[in-house]
């Protein structure tokens, strides 16, 4: 029996509505934190979770994301969420404005859930989940009530949410599970795609319509090749690129991947937005690393789709929980399509953070040491020209003796590579294996560039072709940098950044 | 360019070829090693490696395999090589008769390769491949020439080889890759597969046949459905069981499976012996833990089919090589086919070594030592009942504070098994990765076998449908086991038997 109600004690609707003293503390003990990382997004305290609202209006790119800033508060622990809100001009250097959306609306009692924004002229339209409870005096019958909300932010930053919900679940032939509504606009027409479950508790996407942004009609589940493919369907986004047609989405309950869940895409070609087909599409993995969940894409100005996502999965007990907040975003990201699948790049707006940079060619037959600044705020790749080594292993968060370090295998003997996070003083989530693995062809001029931070990696492997991101925590004297060539010899060229907002 | 004859320096004959202080050396440092298994065959000294004519004859189990007892040898370095022999009447206490075959006929002057053996009436018929090489006045142009020569062993254990050979290679559209005769009889007419590399550098086996074991006739290449599939397929092994017949070989050259060399098998129909046909096969690996190689089969007496191995891999640095010796054999396996695989459990002698027994029954729902004898020489079971855990991580060879361990993951949420062995002191073959992972349905009465030696493990899920075999390398204090489970509790029965021989 699930005592819901022990989840809602001291539920306020308003960060305001809690002692003052009570969020600085919390702040303070985050601030406390040696894993804060120095150019990613992260929560001032509390958890972050997906991205919401990721657009550009009124000169600046706009993102929120889930937020619960007193989600680790304690004597007495309080529950508060909604969205924090955070703007730039250049994707790169962000201003946070704190709370953006609380849960203070009778449609949003219990959650200002997960969803998407759009320009409309001298507004920023925002489509989200509000959640609610009925039947909340039982004890265990509570009764999940998902309505589907429109917001309005004016240029001053001042959001009014609808009174009324254009949806109210769960509609029929599905369960309450329907959230996380991704708007945009096409041939001057406007969609939503939202994660819904059937009765039969598989996930699929809803695809809804609207000529105004008021009246929303459902045209029907999109139509995929895989009409079961887990149990829920979350943070579905529908957008194109040239003449091809992208579903990102994150399927809960598939066997056998190693993450806790996934976030993957659909692609083919473009989507009947009249009838929701989408046939002949295949399932890629996203980002293959560890840390991944809920991306959300915008297009900006200059027509790049850009790509925000949650480097954190559900469940998982970050070491940070002990500085009492969780979760970053990525790096954003810029998304193309090369021989039918996703390429991803850090945004061109990283140059903004070089501070100094380095350019080192080793020949390098055993294990070397890189001679880079001791900091882990880099944008450093590494390109292996001519090689006959059996493997070669890039070290990073490496203490001096390289014990421990965040290891990359590039095996070109068997044409894979693995990521090896095992060897960690700050280990987690061990019970999904420390390592992920996949196939490449190791031609030369392999190329690997890392978006390093305090805390975590993104690696790109050959311009995007694979990425694996991922959460570690280091101890202060691992900022060295080793690689070791093991059965012959490798040229590698380095180009390492040092980065700093 | 490539000075072969620097190999070959201090090579000798036979091991009492060379002063018996030097051996005895050996021996003594091999000796100190603290890796030193309690009742899997190693050498006493040197390397061993595949396998070789597994026999019954005589009233005994006979096993031989590949031996280098002074591979390690320094100052000078010598080189000598052979088949060491063992004897045993319960194929698990072994009586070691040393070096049974050695380089020392012109037909394999340059090593006694890997071959097989049959009992026929009064003498074990041994089939092996003798290396030789021509050319050698050359620095550079030596030429392999490989022998598939008989040598006939009687009562007395005594081995008289051919002076002739029944086939020289390289034969026509092949190259000298030409290895590995495993020889058996089928209604009145004898066969021999062996392993050999097509002119276009990929490898198959040959299928040769025999009325009496003198004159043989090449059949063909054993056609199959993998004709392209790897550049060299050594120690093919055919045998049937009920209605199937399967090729066991080591296909080289695969690409992306983690491990350097693999050992697998095709399964599907009996084989036409007189054509060679072999189609409509799956290939599955054999093992697919860290170090298995080289697996090799006979039919015992009772008419089970009982199966040796390597348990290493060529090329990987072994800890043990500090103490002048690598390799051992697994504990000889029943194998037998289930829904059309082949499923592997311990010979039931194992019990032959049972002293004594624990059963415990535990509900865990957090880490948890088990009470067992502080000893590494186990046959453990793991029962998992019932149980609403999210994950459980079965741990041994692990220290006080559970901080190095191999570890077997068993994720019951997403239907897998991870063995993770980065964590050890004595890290080896890193750059293939520390973790080996596989799908299950983790249904109900999970069961996990574990025959545990000083430095190994034979990890058998549900009686043998799945088996990782692996060296693992522990400090004096890993002699504990530790369960933890996440998520949730788990009802565990434990049936643990002490092993010594």
């Amino acid at each position: 029996m699930t005592n819901r109600r022990s989840n809602f004690v001291n539920m306020v609707k308003h960060l305001s509505d809690v002692p003052s003293a009570c969020y600085s503390n919390e702040i303070k003990i985050t601030q406390s934190s040696p894993f804060r990382q120095a150019f990613h997004i992260e929560s001032e305290s509390g958890s972050l979770g997906d991205p919401n609202g990721f657009s550009y209006f009124n000169g600046n790119y706009h993102l929120f994301h889930q937020w619960s800033p007193l989600a680790f508060s304690k004597n007495p622990h309080y529950t508060q969420h909604g969205w924090r809100h955070l703007i730039s001009s250049d994707l790169v250097h962000w201003q946070n404005l704190g709370a953006g959306m609380e849960s203070d609306s009778n449609l949003d009692l219990y959650g200002t859930y997960s969803g998407s924004a759009l320009a409309v002229n001298d507004i920023l339209f925002i489509f989200y989940t509000g959640n609610t409870w009925k039947n909340t005096e039982s004890l265990d019958n509570w009764q999940r009530v998902p309505y589907q909300v429109g917001a309005y932010m004016d240029k001053k930053n001042h959001i009014i949410k609808n009174t009324a919900p254009f949806l109210t679940g769960p509609l029929k032939g599905y369960t309450s599970h329907f959230r996380d509504p991704k708007v945009f606009k096409k041939d001057n027409h406007y969609y939503a795609v939202l994660g819904i479950q059937r009765d039969n508790l598989t996930g699929t996407a809803l695809l809804i319509s609207s000529p105004d942004l008021h009246d929303w009609n459902i045209v029907g589940e999109i139509k995929t090749n895989y009409s079961k493919f887990g149990y829920m369907w979350e943070c579905p986004d529908y957008f194109e690129i040239g003449n091809y047609g992208i579903l990102n989405f994150c399927p809960q309950g598939l066997e056998h991947y190693p993450n806790i869940y996934q976030a993957g895409y659909l692609i083919g070609n473009k989507m009947n937005l009249k009838t929701g087909e989408f046939f002949n599409t295949k399932f890629y993995i996203l980002d293959e690393g560890f840390d991944f969940y809920a991306p959300q894409t915008m297009k900006a100005p200059d027509g790049r789709r850009i790509l925000s996502a949650w480097m954190g999965i559900s469940e998982i007990k970050y070491p940070t929980e002990k500085y009492h907040y969780t979760g970053c975003l990525i790096f954003p990201r810029e998304v193309n399509i090369k021989a039918g699948k996703i390429i991803q790049k850090p945004i061109h707006e990283i140059t903004h953070l070089y501070k100094t940079s380095d350019y080192i060619t080793k020949n390098i037959s055993n294990e070397e040491r890189i001679p880079i600044p001791n900091k882990n705020q880099r944008d450093i790749t590494f390109t292996i020209g001519q090689s006959n080594s059996k493997a070669l292993l890039l070290d990073i968060f490496a203490d001096e003796k390289n014990k421990n370090h965040l290891r990359i295998i590039i095996n070109q003997k068997k044409n894979y590579i693995v990521i090896n996070r095992a060897h960690s003083s700050f280990p987690f989530a061990e019970e999904y294996g420390e390592e992920r693995k996949n196939n490449f062809n190791l031609s030369k001029n392999l190329q690997i560039r890392i978006i390093q931070d305090i805390s975590s990696a993104e690696i790109f492997i050959n311009n995007g072709e694979h990425v694996f991101s991922l959460r570690y925590f280091a101890q202060d004297n691992q900022t060295n940098c080793f690689i070791t060539s093991i059965g012959g010899e490798s040229k590698v060229s380095i180009e390492n950044h040092q980065l700093s907002l």
